[in-house]
């Protein structure tokens, strides 16, 4: 709950993400409520934005205002709003960079939450979007919204346009868990993005469409057996899969130990598997760091519900 | 109802179908009730298919029963099930040849499915989706069953794959209508394949996919505008709508109308518009015939409920 308005300050949690979810590269994904970033928004009387501290497991982020995910989107909105305010901005990184877990897109809603809830007028969740948008841009080089709607929204997303944003939420059956599991590995998500092919056949483009819409149908109807079916990627997985050290084999363990489908978080590296249940995602879990550690990286993994919540205020001082 | 087996003689309808529907290309389709074509298979004693008539509104079908789109599954399945009987074939063709409405796929299915009634045991769905792929490849030159799924299941149908066959039913709102305007022109489909463009840009694919991941997201949750917003076809149309005199006008014409969508029915060059509710789809036929004569071509046009039946037996003859 928030309290009366104004606030003087507010710190928001964002969960990571699961970007692409295998079948729907750059417009499907879902929060992953294990893990996230805390920011915390206070109003100054000085106009404009300053970063006012980094902490967690990552220090080397941009002190730059413009250059970092969690302030890029803010300073647009002190523009837009023509605020008489400015925003001082603490960040508590818990997602590690270059993961492929989304944390630049964390970092971004997290700021836009915060900020908004320090307004004298709340953003729209349009706008809450828009303002993540900007911010995630400055991290990924492109504009895709796979992992800042699911961020800000919760739960598996698709994004079937971002401007105007159309965000549709996608079901999805309760006992799905998903397995993430992040390699001590750092894979820049514009490498990741150069490896990719310009065009595609045709062919390939029907074949992976039926895939999303495969995977989105079985999610609403509740049809497992489905989602495990359509949880592929022939487009985008067969160009990156090389970046990533023992890609296969964790891939061929998460499937072996029950996983209804496994491939890349987002960019890379982290590999993510849905699986049915508790007891399939420990054992998965256990499967993929195995994998893992026999390829020689050694690597962390947690496990969240799919459908779970978004971003939120965990914390606020008042005016 | 069909009677005890074994019957001599069986008779089926299946109805015409919109392939593509829009953002589906290959992939997805709808039965379209209003239209369609007969095929009565009787067994004979002597082996082999023989067609022994063919009229309705075509005449000039091959009689080779290889070449003709009724009765090359049904070859086939003699050769399969090493029947000890053979097949009479006798097609009545409502459906016009090159019309975009799936008449080949109509009279396939229509052909398996009054032959498996006539068989000792009945067909499996998934074996008369495939025999009926047999004939359909015969008229289209490409394997690909958004026509021959919801012509042999009814309603609106995702064809995720189809070998094995994966048929996933998208539940329609059950107010929406198609309106289907045929022009008086062919086109044969092997022309509209060849304009098809080989490669497409990442991008392009990525937002096609979305626009069908939209469509089905917003059939299952019953969200009409969403259905509106995904019906979209940014990949195929451009390049077919040249080939169809009066295309922009006549798709103009339906949006003035209030349709939700309309686009080219499978390969063209027959138009189809989804509209919600029968006084739309009412206004949105008139609308688009009108159009079509304004550009100096007369049409024939259909009606139906989105959410259809599919192929029936409506006549037997017992042994």
């Amino acid at each position: 709950m928030i309290p009366d308005r104004p606030l003087r300050s507010a710190t928001a949690f964002a969960p990571a993400s699961i970007g692409n979810v295998a079948a729907g590269f750059d417009v499907l994904g879902h929060a992953m409520d294990a893990v996230g970033d805390l920011v915390t928004v206070t109003r100054s009387v000085e106009r404009g934005v300053r970063i006012v501290s980094v902490d967690g497991i990552v220090g080397d982020l941009p002190g730059d205002p413009a250059a970092n995910t969690a302030t890029a989107g803010l300073l647009r909105m002190v523009d837009d709003l023509e605020l008489s305010f400015g925003f001082e901005v603490a960040i508590r990184k818990g997602i590690p960079l270059g993961s492929g877990m989304g944390g630049s897109a964390s970092s971004a809603v997290a700021g836009v939450v915060a900020a908004s809830a320090v307004l004298d007028v709340p953003l729209s969740v349009d706008e809450q979007f828009t303002y993540a948008m900007v911010g995630e841009a400055v991290a990924s080089g492109a504009m895709h919204g796979d992992n800042v709607a699911p961020i800000l929204l919760g739960g598996l997303r698709l994004v079937r346009a971002i401007d105007p944003p159309d965000i549709v939420r996608v079901p999805v059956p309760a006992g799905i868990r998903c397995v993430l599991v992040h390699p001590m590995l750092r894979l820049d998500t514009r490498t990741a993005r150069a490896v990719l092919p310009r065009q595609i056949p045709l062919s390939l483009h029907v074949r992976q469409s039926a895939e999303l819409a495969g995977l989105v149908a079985g999610c609403f109807a509740g049809d497992v057996a489905l989602i495990g079916r359509a949880l592929a990627d022939h487009v985008v997985e067969p160009a990156r899969a090389p970046l990533v050290p023992g890609f296969h084999a964790v891939q061929a363990a998460a499937r072996g130990a029950g996983a209804l489908g496994c491939s890349l978080s987002g960019a890379g590296p982290s590999l993510f598997a849905w699986c049915d249940g508790d007891a399939m995602a420990a054992a998965v879990r256990a499967a993929m760091t195995a994998a893992f550690r026999a390829a020689g990286v050694e690597s962390e993994a947690w496990i969240s519900p799919v459908d779970c919540p978004g971003a939120r205020i965990v914390e606020t001082i008042s005016g």
